[in-house]
């Protein structure tokens, strides 16, 4: 893998790069689409491309391994080739579900014990068991295994904690340098700097990371219910931290304006469930701001979800003719508000991107998210 | 509207026609994808016409008039405008789902007051208002007011009830023929034919609805739970009474079967929720048979959906990728197996047309229904 960083804004810490993988190369900064359990929830993986044109799509290791199961993805020859997705893919460590979403767990220096959400059932992750799941899905991008700490977090605790981090990402990089990919091209780790909202600990771990020299490095623990002025220090402070010359990846965040923020501070990569998650319950993300497509003051208002989107969905249907799919409970209604975000989220970095490359990033960015955070 | 028979099979009375219509033509045998609230369940408009290559959907006056409402979709300009829908659509009457799906209905001779399924509202249909309603969706068809009635039927029952089909017949062609189309373009009246399971009472209706001269005519009350033989022997009887220069349209029917069954009886447009439905439960029909992708034999089955699916999305994805995304529950299953079915329905009216103009359909069709309908 290889990234390169093209061009620099001058009023803050924005960059505009290009990151070349095995499955194609990535423009930054870039979106990139939660493929949950193999599929972009309610999206064709043809729309993926066609319509909302993803570059790099997630893929959740927790969701992965237990469904399908790692197995059938083996059999397959990867997560590409299982859901037929030929661009890139990055895949988490599954220690954010392992710690939301999963019962009963029990983290220990070895690893953590954990049940399953669906059925109950005992499993047992560890940093070389997420390393060993992430090659079997196959990734383009694989993430160390963490300790995402909650917020508020104890600062002790968040200390602990990230002393542990730091040993996992170790026994992760060793394995993953002894156990190359399965399926004959590179996967790529990233390891995660954490330290919750602390200041001295978000330093030590971005130094730490940094001195580890992977190709590219992430930012973890934020957006999960601190303020987003914490979330922008401590990303400020990251980045300042972080290797210039290698991407930066901030786990989960966010709402357009968290994201237009974090890329003026130095941030390549955004993953986040919003976009598609807010659609499927009604939210419209647009330039102007966002709009919720149920109410019922749109019964008659025949101007497209869009007049400005970037796919044709956006432009061709109206406000009234979603908010009746969303009054009729109908399939449909999630499928496009699924397709205006995701796109309007990628057309919203790809602008990014250009102001970066013209170099009137800032000023752009200041306007924008005035806008973008307006209810309208 | 303009009907041409170009090509009538000499084995059977299966016949290949040209509708031609407002928002474009109708290569005969045909299958009509239901789109009820005006939406194909979990299908864009953009899908089905380029991956489903839909001729002409229907949708559901009934389900239209309770949402968006006809107020909505006379604001809009009709309902091609309001879905974004260019082609052909036909509206049934409203009389079904009165019948199977309003609460507390009463029939008089004026017509049925009923209460909604979705909020008890009470309402009122007539064969005057179920044209004005129709008129408002502006389908390029639109049926008549009729009783459906059950099966099983009492005789007595049904002949009273076809008496007063009759006279709400005449009412419909007499308001239809006093009130254009709203929208500018024609919108054509089909008479419904009915009787129940009684030859005699089908064969009078035959006849009465031979004699009103309409542009195309439709069979009703079929495909309500009587065995398939009764549905064949009915249609053979009433195809036999029909003009052979219109276009017959047998409604809600049916399996691939059926269809190909019908076809050489000579109807020539067909509708049925099955396939979409079917799909969203699992069953995916293919020309070699159907099989529950649920099944969980498809785990690590990594051959297409069908490999000789008519669209891109049964030939690229799998049927282990399918079972996956039933098993995870993810919507992604149900738009799959929808476009799949659709599609396979579309194909098999087509591949039917093609051996009807060939002038061996009746061996190809019986071949046919063989495989189809085989549990694979």
């Amino acid at each position: 893998m290889k990234f390169t960083k093209q061009h620099t804004d001058p009023a803050s810490k924005a960059r505009a790069g290009l990151l070349e993988t095995a499955h194609g190369n990535i423009e930054t900064p870039i979106f990139m689409p939660v493929g949950t359990i193999g599929t972009v929830k309610g999206i064709h993986q043809k729309e993926l491309e066609d319509e909302i044109n993803a570059q790099i799509i997630l893929g959740n290791t927790y969701h992965l391994y237990l469904r399908p199961q790692t197995d059938t993805l083996r059999a397959a020859g990867g997560l590409h080739k299982f859901m037929n997705w030929k661009r890139p893919i990055l895949t988490d460590s599954g220690g954010y579900q392992v710690y939301s979403l999963a019962h009963r767990r029990k983290i220990k220096e070895e690893g953590v014990t954990f049940a399953s959400h669906i059925d109950g059932s005992k499993h047992f992750f560890s940093p070389e068991k997420s390393i060993d799941i992430q090659r079997e899905i196959g990734g383009d991008i694989i993430m160390a295994f963490d300790e995402c700490t909650p917020y508020p977090c104890e600062y002790g605790y968040a200390k602990k904690s990230l002393a542990m981090t730091h040993r996992w990402l170790k026994r992760c990089l060793k394995y993953h340098a002894e156990n190359g990919g399965l399926y004959g091209y590179e996967q790529n780790l990233f390891p995660i700097v954490q330290g919750s909202t602390f200041k001295d600990l978000r330093i030590e771990s971005a130094k730490f990371i940094a001195d580890q020299d992977a190709v590219g490095n992430a930012i973890g623990g934020l957006s999960v219910g601190e303020p987003a002025p914490e979330m922008y220090a401590m990303t400020d402070i990251v980045t300042d931290h972080l290797p210039v010359d290698k991407p930066r990846y901030l786990m989960g965040v966010g709402t357009p304006v968290n994201i237009l923020e974090c890329i003026a501070l130095g941030v390549d990569m955004f993953d986040c469930v919003l976009p598609s998650r807010n659609a499927r319950h009604g939210t419209i993300y647009t330039a102007e701001g966002y709009y919720n497509a149920k109410n019922a003051r749109f019964k008659d208002d025949f101007s497209p979800i869009d007049e400005n989107g970037a796919c044709s969905t956006s432009r061709n249907h109206t406000k009234a003719y979603l908010r009746h799919l969303f009054n009729a409970k109908e399939l449909l209604a999630g499928q496009i508000a699924t397709l205006h975000n995701l796109s309007f989220y990628l057309w919203l970095v790809g602008e990014a991107r250009q102001h970066i490359i013209d170099g009137d990033f800032l000023s752009w960015k200041n306007e924008m998210v005035v806008k973008l955070g307006t209810r309208i």
